[in-house]
């Protein structure tokens, strides 16, 4: 087992192969560090101040609110082993936590994974590792530890699961639930960057049943990507625009509720954070659906209400706010590097997500 | 995928069981939860107030550091689903975090737990999850939140993963790391509860090659369990005792260093708490090796260095303090419940142990 905290264990590696991949790691984990991080030898656990109290950094709460969740990558692993790619997928297990983390409100603090594998490769394990490190970066949070079990005898040579786990701060008064959507509220969506880390069992059902080749270029897809390397796109991370938009308006509060979009698609995800007296009303022809849906949905012959349960259909991440903001909120968002489209509102209804 | 946060996602299972396993896992978690967790519906993720402003409660901090570590209970899940015993292992995978928090001084807040698994049996899961929250109760954290990804081609029929992540919380200036320890300070061990949940490779091995049955009693490891059930025996939770020690010294700080030992055993762990012109000198006859390694040794042939290195030896913790509390704290911990020897002392050297 090789912990990457700073006690990093090379059991089962050989020492120096172990020793490289102990050091490379922690130049990857030490590129996410802030000020904040406490970086000491042999410690047991990473350490990490909630409040940092030099002028230029300070940042107290009254009321602190630790917001954490765990969740992994799914299949999309099995994909990443298939292709022998493994820079990417660590972005993906950062987003799908990070991603959870800013609904409620909260700002991404530190992040830490678990890899179960083989056999510890150092260049993969270095690979995965940079992935994390870089999705880190994006969510301006720190990789304070991590765990990698070297399980010969449970995972198959050559693959790997791929796990993390975030934690965030909000201030008690300032954390977001659904219970502030009112009717009225104008529904803004962020654009997903393709399938993010969702519904890929069916992914690869379609792609073994319709016998398409992951190597291979399909021109209706992407010109200049093959099948592979589309499906691989790692998950976007939208925790710094979040955050830039609740910093702004802190006093306002003009966000009512967010839904990030993962496994149960639009309709699973939105309901969640509405009162059960509300519905979602969309237009289905508000957003764009990417090429990537439309191209598995005739490969693989899918119903349309089975696509947007199972995907994401381009929409990664959803905002509820108050109309009077939603043009200078969605400006901002833009700004940010995000793709907005303004979906529709929600309406007196029954907790569910009405498209028309 | 499904989490158990408030948001199990029950695709994968069918629609009733799913729905029966968040219920059950629910009220597991639930049963872990103090005033201190927002209990909210919807949530995207678990909420924990830092400081909770009640008078009985309170506990706030001049300079909160967080603490967070994870780990996995290695190839010990892989005991666990040959013998179809479920509802243990969550322990392991807690005590294998909250034992590495607490070296660095931090009281355990929360925990969460990660399972990659074949398919969801709700039996199954539930009695795993039961288990964590078992560990939860006795390190006195919530369960926060979870995952349980359901990997039927990552994962063989019956087969599971275990992972976990524990947050914890520890004043600035009541940190516990190495630097502290001086030659003279005395060397307490807190016994193991067995094997914990490190160098299952090698016992696994050794049963394999020794022929050795899990569902047979050997007189000689223990009159009334079997094998196996004494290999599944869960890792010891030292968090209780130890909190309780350290809130009893805030000001004296008597405690210089500790190690939680795990792969590695005695010589791996306990030189990392130490500076590197110190040595741990430990009497070999100073603690009881419990029945269980001399019977591995024996029936696998296996040399003494060896053991030491990948066993824990019978010595699950260990505390480094000055001469004048040892005899104090030592008492303090059987009070709690702990079995303690004394080991040895501190002296100049070069950062190893030395049995003599």
């Amino acid at each position: 087992m090789a912990k990457h905290v700073m006690t990093y264990d090379d059991a089962g590696v050989d020492i120096n192969a172990g020793q490289e991949v102990v050091d490379r790691i922690k130049s990857h984990m030490r590129g996410t560090y802030g000020p904040r991080v406490l970086d000491r030898h042999g410690g047991f656990a990473g350490c990490f101040r909630l409040d940092y109290n030099e002028k230029l950094f300070k940042r107290n709460f009254r009321d602190p609110v630790l917001v954490s969740c765990t969740d992994s990558v799914g299949s999309k692993v099995l994909l990443a082993s298939q292709m022998g790619v493994f820079d990417t997928i660590g972005q993906d297990v950062v987003a799908m936590n990070v991603n959870d983390l800013i609904v409620q409100g909260a700002d991404p603090l530190f992040f830490l994974d678990y890899i179960g594998i083989h056999k510890i490769e150092p260049v993969v394990a270095e690979q995965i590792v940079r992935g994390v490190a870089d999705g880190c970066n994006l969510a301006d949070c720190a990789l304070l530890g991590g765990e990698t079990a070297e399980l010969p005898d449970l995972y198959k040579p050559g693959e790997f699961d791929l796990a993390g786990f975030a934690v965030g701060v909000c201030e008690l008064s300032r954390m977001i639930h659904g219970e502030r959507a009112e009717a009225g509220d104008v529904i803004l969506a962020l654009a997903s960057s393709g399938i993010h880390s969702n519904g890929y069992a069916l992914v690869r059902a379609i792609v073994r049943d319709a016998k398409l080749h992951l190597d291979k270029k399909y021109p209706e897809l992407d010109d200049s990507r093959s099948l592979g390397q589309v499906l691989l796109t790692p998950t976007r991370i939208y925790a710094r625009s979040i955050v830039k938009v609740l910093r702004r308006y802190r006093v306002k509060k003009p966000v009512a509720a967010m839904s990030h979009i993962t496994g149960g698609g639009l309709p699973g995800n939105l309901p969640r954070t509405l009162d059960s007296n509300l519905d979602a009303r969309i237009d289905p022809k508000s957003w764009q659906v990417p090429p990537v849906f439309q191209f598995l949905q005739q490969r693989g012959n899918v119903a349309d209400e089975e696509m947007l349960k199972v995907f994401n259909m381009g929409i990664g991440y959803v905002m509820v706010v108050r109309p009077h903001f939603a043009d200078s909120i969605a400006s901002q968002l833009r700004q940010a590097g995000e793709q907005v489209f303004i979906l529709g509102q929600v309406v007196r209804g029954s907790g569910k997500v009405v498209l028309s």
